[in-house]
């Protein structure tokens, strides 16, 4: 009898949560599961992989392949992770550990890199060649696409653009202990941490104490000028910093993604007015910059689509 | 009989100049041939070309392929070039119609490209795998090879790092347009620009009236103030930009070439000192700094190398 195989696995391993999808060949999520981060604990978290799975119903004889992405830097060929600080793991034979516990062969990435690879394959950037998929949230993260293919960089450090220098000489200080990195100018945190500066000299404002991100993206809907100024300044460094990399990398599609991104347009259009400013103008008119489509997805997609590719080859 | 084939020419066209060299599969340069470029007459030009082989002694016959590096944008499957300001061309099907005169394979790409190409087969940055050569001359170019291959992004723009916005702000204007592109703050030009406003400005200096970029350098070993600001301040927009660039591609080796390259270490330690201000620790410390090797051969060698690769293809 012969066994039809027809799924993958696709793992979203975050800080606080695990997202994890059942995907066919063609990125049609099949069942979906999430369940808190167990912090610290990695055999248990293993168990905790198996257990989603089955909780989907879906037979792992099913299952061709699984693909996992962690917030953290990877030894993509044997799977092995040496330290995730948001998880509380430390040299941990992910690959190794999980196919000997479930006999699948199971691939780890970075998780920005998977999510760059889920627009690539079902988003955003769907059947794109060379793109930029950056991640706005409490930090700035990217994922390279190169040719179709993920790109690592040196030991992996490709798209590290969260430490981009953009302010090196008036900027603030980044936890890395430098000066004027971009998720210090541009990040949810930075957009909060501009609006209290200026509340702070005693600006009239309608934001509220202790504001979210989100409360800016309101105020400034409502002519809120500091929000306006909040937001101006974070779409000012990152239309400038992606110009600065396009002039390099010239991809033909940026995607914008991440908790910020789901202020839409009001975030979208201020950074490809200043992306044109500072761009040759070939380069402009020939750079798509558009929102991140799968959202939530595109962790568990990604993985899914890689965990797909690297089984093949 | 059998005829064996041994070689490759690999041509270096600028607007000054067309370098040629006979290249073994090794990477020997077997003759060389140079000659100054005609304006604006591009069948005499095609002519020159296989004049030049012919010059060198060695047989059309034992000559493989031709690669042609030409200052601009080339259609890279079709040979073709839209426009070469600096040579005068226009609509040239360069691939065809030298493959009509001389009936052997032709492939044409950017000068830029080669140029790195070359440093990565033969030159400072052999055998590596991801890498950005960067050109400090009158302008500022670079050429991108990824996973040992050259990378072109969207419409081949990627590398026009000349353009990369480094001072977008209080910078020069630059003849595209736009202000403080690294190529009016880091270049020859800028180095020798620079000089000229602080002296106008009656700084005491030793730098001699309307100097060169040499007089410049000579000056600063000497102690001259002026001249070392001069030279700091290109360094300082060259480790910047370079920082910019490889938090997103993270390179393995980043090659400094170009006229002001000559100037070596006088040059490279300030681009390294930035360099290392500006980067994470993690991709300072892997990414290595280097000063060009081939030189004027990186043009030729880079060349021939693309003919033998592509012709395999």
């Amino acid at each position: 009898m012969l066994l039809n195989k027809n799924f993958y696995v696709g793992i979203d391993l975050g800080g606080t949560s695990i997202k994890l999808g059942i995907i066919d060949q063609s990125g049609n999520i099949i069942a979906q599961q999430e369940s808190p981060t167990p912090s610290q604990r990695y055999e248990e978290t293993l168990d905790l992989f198996v257990e989603m799975i089955n909780k989907t119903g879906i037979p792992l004889r099913e299952i061709i392949s699984i693909g996992i992405g962690v917030p953290g830097f990877v030894d993509i060929e044997k799977g092995f992770i040496d330290i995730l600080v948001n998880v509380g793991w430390e040299n941990a034979n992910l690959k190794e550990d999980l196919e000997a516990k479930i006999n699948i062969p199971v691939f780890v990435n970075n998780d920005a890199n998977l999510a760059a690879y889920g627009e690539v394959w079902q988003g955003a950037a769907k059947g794109a060649k060379n793109v930029i998929c950056v991640t706005i949230g409490t930090g700035i993260g990217s994922g390279i696409v190169i040719d179709g293919n993920i790109y690592h960089g040196n030991n992996g450090m490709a798209g590290e653009i969260g430490h981009l220098p953009i302010n090196p000489i008036s900027g603030h200080l980044c936890n890395c202990g430098k000066i004027g990195c971009l998720e210090t100018e541009a990040s949810a945190t930075a957009i909060v941490n501009y609006a209290i500066e200026v509340i702070k000299r005693g600006k009239k404002t309608i934001i509220p104490e202790n504001p979210t991100t989100k409360d800016i993206f309101i105020a400034a809907k409502n002519g809120d000028e500091i929000a306006n100024e909040a937001i101006n300044n974070a779409a000012y460094n990152l239309g400038l910093a992606l110009a600065q990399i396009s002039h390099a990398l010239a991809p033909d599609i940026i995607v914008i993604g991440g908790g910020v991104s789901k202020a839409g347009e009001q975030i979208l259009a201020p950074i490809k007015d200043y992306f044109q400013q500072f761009s040759l103008e070939k380069l402009n008119k020939q750079t798509k910059i558009v929102l991140a489509k799968l959202e939530n997805n595109a962790g568990i997609m990604g993985a899914a689509y890689y965990a797909m590719v690297k089984v093949k080859q």
